[in-house]
């Protein structure tokens, strides 16, 4: 059920991409009882600073052009405890398998009623 | 008012993407009481599999190649008997002219204000 | 905090691009008491009514192939009041700095919760 719109910089390998893939949807998984084969995903690239744009550092955090953004669109049936997980679960994966400094790793959740997907068939199936 | 995100596999003619952003678009007006010139779509290309990541199959549904991504931000006014209407609605007109399988068309609703809109000269004209 | 997807006819210069870039951020520095220094945005290319499709008008404004679209997902803090003197503050600067007509200038709000956010290390910095 989560839709995951992934930005990554352009230009990195296929196997990058694999990897950051990977690390969110298993970090979902893990942490928001998402099932495993509930994997839907957008992946685009961007030039970095030009396409994707970010202040240099943020709340003590400093960026580099590795960068990524993650925005996640959920049913909004989660705990913040789940949420402060998710985060750090995605942060934990991305830099064990995609070598991503935790710095680079921007995540945002957008929470929308069960109600509100459709799987295939026209049919919404959480109603 | 609805603002569509549309992703689809890369490749497909002009006339199949056509298909697609006036299917969804008369789904709309049918069910969501839009306005037949309320329309504002987002269309993107991805290479199925490494820019568009979907399982092979979910709840008993298999997919293909073909999938398409439809993603629309709507003002939160719809009842959940219109939200079935309109995902049904869509996967019709999809299948019926743009060829997909019905069970390729993927959909979520992201609900907004409707003072959460400006259309054009910095004004909220919904508020 | 904002992350703010910009969608801009294809073509355009990079300067163009930086205008509106800049002038959405200063907008949102300006009435959403944006700091300085929280600045996230994905900006894309697309083909005027191909990849971007508008109506010719709606509402009786009149949209040209300079049409832009910009998506901020915010935290739901704001008042109407700040909402409407943010598309306002935007149509103003992307007017004047970066040519465009306030008729092309479409925006939509999506809000989210504070917690919904990690600007990296995996944590929840707002929560």
């Amino acid at each position: 059920m989560p839709l995951v719109r992934i930005t990554v910089p352009k230009g990195k390998s296929h196997e990058h991409r694999k990897a950051i893939s990977q690390g969110v949807q298993d970090a979902l998984v893990e942490t928001f009882n998402v099932p495993k084969d509930d994997l839907f995903q957008i992946i685009t690239e961007g030039a970095p600073q030009a396409e994707i744009v970010h202040t240099p550092s943020y709340l003590g955090i400093a960026y580099t052009n590795d960068f990524v953004v993650i925005q996640l669109t959920v049913s909004d049936t989660r705990t913040l405890e789940q949420k402060k997980q998710l985060f750090r679960r995605i942060a934990d994966h991305l830099s064990e398998r995609a070598g991503l400094r935790r710095e680079d790793v921007f995540i945002n959740l957008v929470e929308v009623k069960k109600e509100n997907w459709s799987f295939g068939m026209g049919e919404a199936q959480y109603a």
